[in-house]
């Protein structure tokens, strides 16, 4: 059983589907016109090797010639990937969190272990606490800022975690699926500091931020050439199809694409923060990502009974299956642009009534 | 390592790919017209059941209700999760053969074994030493029409040995992935008899016939829901793209673009056979799938030798690598259409003068 936001497809009429995490900007122009001029390239095997997609991403980041750089069928592609290819059977992560760490975990017969490193309203974490749990030889998943909870974790203290890791000789996978929503990025991401740490994995995922999550287009950053070269070894052949290809040569030079959608959610996060805040029988926890936690403080109301009156509206909500550490009564919001988040706030109003 | 055709991006010259087994009647215009009208699909994350998609598939080849679909991010990815998702661990197939059933097995830590059944002009195999060798609880890959040989096994022979296999208490995997191209598809696939075996698993690539590699789409048929199950738990979520699911709304409904390649392949196949046939220095091996294998019979010249000198020109022809019971004299050439056949009979003319 996976569970995930997105699925739309239960429903036959969802008009704002505010369960998956995605930028309501959607496809980028730059990106239909591209496909548009070259639907032959599906005529062809995508290049094995990727070198002109591995080119762009390096671009895009400006990294340098010691990152390495490996595409994939999306961030979970690469999160398999990742853990098949390495010769550790403990995972530990900060909970709640992605629920595919955990799946991943199981399938590769890895020990799991999610702890709970939270205050109250999840606005802070004890590093110390996780990291007496962390045992020798482990994997460490860090979702940058974390599914559910909105919570970014500071460069800073990223590096004292990658290198008290690296001290019990263990890997940190810090995955930044959705660090260009924060509004200090790219300073918020660890990119700039993973030079110095031959421990650390950085798994990215183009279509989230560029709001074409069906496009399936991740990509995974190390230093590390040996750990590099043995999720390639593992990788299949032609992972990633023609059209996140074409994706990937026009997207990340999309400047008017960015600079709009870091303006939309850095306006659009805080309206929908402040707004759900004055609700009544709702709590918010704060977030630096492009959703939000929420816990329901109405005693006759749980997230899947205010998931079936939303839907009724036409409106689709993250109900908490599969997070650990989370009740019946959380739920998780995308932020999404001002008509569908003014209108998700005057069916909340009336619903919570 | 992996040795593949299609891998254009080598060079910078290539007019005429006959190293990839692709038809050359390229993109479909019906799938082009449906993704330029559908550019928003990739907004979304596809369905994680792919319910649309499977039940396309399903009418596409008239499936009973008791027959079980499985898309996946092409035909390699499929052959990975089913090698994954079962408890075998021996994988017999008759060699030379596609490489990847190699690779999967490796992956997976199951004993490999690939039996050569040929005759010296891979016109017959023989059955019987095959199932001789095959050993009780393993899983059997089987390529058919297979690669790089073009020799297709009768659906009355298949089962004959799905029902030897059963008595073995093994799984038969029948990877069709060129079946469309055979003169007398459909009545060449073991799809009617499926029904009848519940150790048989089919695999169909549905983008090689529909001329689009590039868009990763492939699918598992079985009419046994436990395996079916098994290898659907194992799969990770959205693995197949929106491109492909496009693809699948509208490819398998193109009447024209499949009669059309039906008259295509058995004329030019004849054709290349047949002009291949009359030039000296080569051996060319029958087949019934959209390629054929030669054998360079002249003494100074080999596969490598003559890919070099082709590549000169533009054209390029698949070497033997990965192959096993192949020798440096072997190479495969897809069928292409006449003006590209035309000109690789001619400069071959030249070059093996």
């Amino acid at each position: 059983m996976s569970f995930h936001g997105g699925n739309i497809y239960d429903y036959n009429n969802i008009i704002y589907d505010f369960s998956a995490n995605i930028n309501p900007a959607g496809v980028p122009e730059s990106f239909k016109k591209a496909l548009r001029d070259n639907m032959d390239v599906f005529a062809r095997y995508p290049d094995t090797e990727y070198r002109a997609l591995v080119r762009s991403i390096k671009d895009y980041l400006s990294l340098d010639d010691d990152a390495y750089v490996l595409p994939g069928n999306g961030a979970v592609d690469l999160i398999y990937s990742i853990l098949d290819s390495m010769d550790y059977n403990k995972l530990f992560t900060m909970g709640p969190t992605f629920s595919e760490y955990r799946k991943a975990a199981i399938k590769y017969n890895i020990r799991y272990e999610e702890v709970f490193c939270y205050n109250h309203d999840f606005s802070k974490i004890d590093i110390e606490l996780f990291l007496n749990i962390v045992e020798e030889r482990s994997i460490i998943i860090l979702c940058n800022p974390n599914n559910p909870t909105g919570f970014l974790i500071d460069i800073a203290t990223l590096a004292y975690i990658a290198a008290q890791l690296n001290e019990k000789n263990s890997i940190l996978i810090i995955d930044e699926a959705f660090i260009e929503f924060t509004d200090d990025y790219p300073h918020s991401s660890f990119l700039s500091k993973m030079y110095d740490f031959g421990n650390v994995v950085l798994i990215r995922a183009a279509t989230k931020f560029f709001g074409m999550p069906g496009i399936r287009l991740g990509y995974a950053i190390t230093c590390n050439r040996a750990i590099w070269e043995r999720i390639k070894k593992i990788q299949q052949p032609w992972s990633v199809n023609a059209a996140a290809v074409i994706a990937g040569s026009c997207i990340f030079g999309d400047k008017d694409y960015i600079s709009k959608s870091h303006e939309w959610i850095k306006e659009e996060r805080l309206y929908l923060y402040n707004e759900l805040s004055n609700l009544k029988g709702l709590e918010v926890y704060s977030s630096k990502a492009n959703f939000h936690l929420l816990k329901i403080t109405e005693k006759s109301m749980d997230a899947y009974k205010l998931r079936n009156e939303l839907v009724k509206h036409g409106i689709l909500i993250r109900t908490p299956d599969g997070f650990s550490y989370l009740t019946s009564n959380h739920f998780r919001l995308a932020v999404l642009d001002r008509k569908a988040n003014s209108f998700l706030l005057s069916v909340l109003y009336e619903v919570l009534l």
